[in-house]
């Protein structure tokens, strides 16, 4: 019964996320509809607004209220969607399907895909700037996050590691695991901190720390499911098109680890993850609940 | 003696940025070392610096300092050198030269300057959000300019509405005046807004609106003078391929006016812009030196 009101809430979160995201994109422009069309193309209807979810979903936990996070989790999402947008750039993964429709600059061409990407991002930050649920101390300390997060130490970070990085065994585990860190986990700590931000703003460095402990675990674990999901799921299936790291010879966790250990590796986190969480004083279990959905999906 | 003294004082306002830009760059990576080489590379050793130095001009001609707006004015100068590298992609404009040296992607390759101009947009958030020289209130008001700035209603829906039109003869003159609001009169209006709010954030609405109208009309007057100068300068002038607007068959002012009424019509800009500014107290007329500076280039 626990399952199933988790289960209600979040799929509540996620349409509140969606529809949240359709207020604040904008619609009509004076300077081109396009670009706004694609803005909206790119960023509406598909996505597993997992980011957006964490955030909300950390704010309940901490504070039972997840509705002024709403604005934050977009912006998180925004920035979600202008990263996929650019990866999938012919000049970067060049993948023509994305959250199981035509990417981006399929249906756009590369030149306004790029802006659409950059675009979203100062969006991103308007959202959180413009904020008036919050106040200006948490406006600045959640963009400072956005900013940290999706910088040259955070996801462009990775994504520069990563395109430079050509061969599948070029990586030591180590070295791999800090690339994801960077490339996808930084946004994973960005939402739960951001969670945290609006939720509890005062809240103590302990609390913080563990969180973050949490966040690591958390991304790293999505990452090797996501690695594992590249090499048995279907393109249909996956809505982006499937077996793309074997295509380009990326290195991930299946081709060093083996799929079982990987598979092994990925649940054992989730596990350690949890066992963060006894360490804090939480309101619910929703944080938890996305937390396995992050890691068992599809089923 | 007054002229020389402002020349003197630009030079050393430009130096002061290039100087605090070199530091607030990031020189070492664990992730990519490229990315934030060719970060440099495209923020550092050229360009006028003219929107930085116009944070800085308007700050000091309001307030009589202009080193606490150094990093604004940083900020401002990455987010154009990240539309510049942008801007160049093959999938873009693809032009090979830039600030008088290979562009970003002629270096790097198109995917890692994708990552630079990417990485550019969150750094100048950082350095505006971090400034430990700004009040909580002047880093979101300067955060909140710079994102509306470089927007969908700014810089970047300029850029997608230019991209779309590709016939010289395709807009009317209002069109144009329009479009270059947008893609570059934006950032000319952030710019000494940026410096009105670190010299005076407590200034009254008469002052800013005033300030505004000075800075459309000088946005414009410089696009004027730059479409002239594509025309009439050489590549080894401009630091840029000239004949750009021709070749890309691109409407432009000298296309729709003539050269000569386009001349005309960037002085009597310039010469309007200079009459806004007799309607408020300034300290010094180092932002009529800059504006100056903007509009009558190359000499």
């Amino acid at each position: 019964m626990a399952q199933l009101d988790h289960e209600e809430q979040l799929t509540a979160i996620i349409a509140a996320i969606e529809e949240r995201l359709e207020y604040l994109l904008p619609t009509k422009s004076e300077h081109s509809q396009e670009l706004v069309d694609a803005m909206r193309y790119a960023t509406l209807g598909g996505g597993k607004r997992l980011r957006g979810t964490l955030v909300c979903a950390t704010a309940s936990s901490l504070s039972g209220d997840y509705t002024r996070a709403l604005d934050a989790a977009c912006a998180l999402e925004c920035l979600h969607a202008y990263s996929l947008v650019h990866d999938d750039l012919p000049v970067m993964d060049d993948a023509a399907l994305r959250r199981g429709k035509p990417s981006c600059h399929a249906v756009f061409g590369p030149a306004l895909a790029t802006l659409v990407g950059d675009a979203l991002q100062p969006l991103a930050f308007s959202l959180v700037l413009d904020c008036p649920e919050l106040t200006s101390n948490q406006r600045l300390a959640i963009s400072q996050t956005l900013a940290h997060a999706s910088g040259w130490r955070g996801m462009v970070g990775g994504q520069a590691w990563d395109i430079e990085t050509s061969q599948a065994d070029a990586l030591t585990i180590e070295s791999l695991r800090r690339l994801h860190a960077a490339k996808t986990g930084e946004f994973f700590v960005a939402a739960i901190e951001i969670g945290r931000l609006i939720a509890r703003p005062d809240g103590d460095t302990g609390e913080r720390e563990v969180l973050e402990r949490f966040s690591r675990k958390l991304g790293e674990a999505f990452q090797v499911v996501d690695d594992l999901l590249d090499t048995t799921e279907s393109t249909a299936q996956l809505g982006k098109p499937s077996g793309q790291d074997a295509r380009h010879d990326k290195p991930t966790f299946p081709v060093l680890l083996g799929s079982a250990e990987a598979t092994t590796y990925a649940q054992t986190l989730l596990h350690n993850a949890f066992s963060d969480l006894e360490d804090i004083e939480l309101g619910n279990s929703l944080l938890a609940a996305v937390a396995e959905r992050c890691v068992n999906r599809l089923r």
